[in-house]
């Protein structure tokens, strides 16, 4: 932990703020969004493996993400649940793919076996498709009362977030790096920011571009999430290392295993927690235009650097 | 053949009209849109995977059919482009992942080495989520000129036309049947209508929803491509028959070494001829009120019973 004044405000900010209510009421309307969403229909197997890893639980950052910012800007959370549940069939869709054999080789994801370990291989691809799939059809036909230029435009941004600028580019990466000992940290900056990072960023954004918000302050939000983008993804890197199977729910101690470069390989567990909080800070900076109104973001944003798993 | 006298007037019609040199036209401004739509960047293999799948040649009947119907219903080229692009990437993502080892495992596609074959499979799971990303992506930011609600309209058509309730579920199935002899005749109809029937349907609807085409036409345009999808697919199966792979550009008479149920193995040759004859009429006939403006429409539908690959 550092102490710089900038931390002692953002932490005193918050200190106000129930962010594990408001945390578990948006989870809440995001489980009851996404278990309707998607009813098993034939061929009832692939629904049932899209069902199967979409309510597999989690902490649902990325949809809340959405609403609050949605809520922030003057939307509600009704004109954003749609777009939030296509962010987590996204996120959904991303696991199912890297947890493949051909890629990160996972068995266990969220305490839970992985897809293709219930459903097999073709099953767990096909699923990932058609989540990804869905993620655009639910969001571009159950979206009510937005300005359909701001449609299009958050789901031109889902696309962006997934394809080889996004998602795919920083897996591909990912898997480049493995077993390569000299990744510089531009490298696994890049890594994370598209794998990991771009998916939070435009959670955060496709909220606010739904309520209408101005390009400045989806400007202002893009820089809040990339910070703390990256934060998460350092936090991440830490917890592989500190924490056990049970804390986590899935396998740990695996990047070291892997001989994956982490921040904690190239940097030390001390200064990476450090430059996590740093980022963290200047996430929080960026919401002193919001007062008090910003106070859900502020608390996510240290939730991250405190979470355990 | 038969020799109705729908079938006459429908041969007769199209004998002024040049489909070979239309096709040629309408395929090299695909081509080059293709062609543009993807650079390469970092990571470059991810990039460089996705344009060896997009850029195969084949005979882009998905896109051409897209800019066919806009220009039907009084659109242009330009506003279908992008989405005649986008069909076309969607295409390309199910044929990479269906020939993936845990799908159908084949080497050869349009006659060059598949995508893993040549990437590994890691990559070529990624150049698919990659490409069905970039259609929706390319689709938003690229077209022009068109009324946002009928973008966002052709938008979930594509997701539903990739997802469980297309693509995916067709291909569900058909991994599900593979083995089984005892398929009936509406579990192949279920595949087809949903792995080849529903993409070709959006690529028809799809060009006349940018165009601003009327409930009803959408409606009459979706029936004559639901015949022409399934006549494609007998069509495919005869060939797969019929054909060696030096016509078919892929592996020959792979549907009877797996055991697959086609039409042919239900209805024999000659009935699975008739019958794809039949559909196309039935095609033809919904063209009836556009008169020789949809002479390409009609010359695409008898070129589907008589392509020799």
């Amino acid at each position: 932990m550092v102490t710089t004044g900038e931390n002692l405000v953002a932490q005193r900010e918050v200190l106000h703020f129930d962010l594990a209510s408001y945390l578990n009421e948006k989870q809440q309307l995001v489980e009851a969004a996404l278990d309707s969403s998607l009813s098993i229909t034939c061929p009832k197997k692939i629904y049932e493996a899209m069902r199967y890893s979409l309510l597999a639980g989690g902490k649902r950052l990325r949809p809340i993400l959405c609403l609050t910012t949605c809520e922030l800007m003057g939307g509600t959370n009704e004109i954003a649940l749609p777009t939030a549940c296509a962010l987590e069939m996204i996120h959904t869709m991303s696991l199912i793919h890297d947890d493949l054999p051909a890629m990160d080789n996972d068995d266990y994801r969220r305490g839970k076996l992985t897809n293709h370990k219930v459903y097999g291989e073709d099953i767990a691809i096909l699923a990932g498709d058609g989540l990804l799939a869905y993620a655009f059809e639910y969001a571009a036909t159950q979206t009510r009362n937005v300005a359909p230029h701001n449609l299009i435009t958050v789901l031109a941004r889902l696309g962006r977030t997934v394809g080889a600028a996004g998602l795919v580019g920083g897996q591909v990466l990912d898997l480049e790096s493995e077993g390569q000992d000299d990744i510089s940290v531009d490298t696994l900056k890049f890594i994370h920011t598209h794998k990991t990072g771009a998916l939070l960023e435009t959670s955060v954004v496709s909220g606010a571009i739904l309520a209408g918000a101005s390009e400045e302050e989806v400007q202002r939000l893009s820089q809040y999430a990339q910070n703390i983008g990256l934060a998460f993804q350092i936090v991440d890197d830490i917890l592989d290392v500190t924490s056990t199977k049970e804390e986590l729910g899935k396998t740990s101690g695996k990047d070291l295993r892997d001989q994956k470069v982490t921040y904690p390989s190239l940097w030390g567990l001390e200064e990476s927690k450090r430059q996590a909080q740093n980022l963290v800070i200047g996430a929080i900076t960026e919401l002193i235009p919001y007062g008090a109104k910003a106070d859900p973001l502020r608390a996510i944003a240290n939730f991250i650097v405190t979470r355990k798993n």
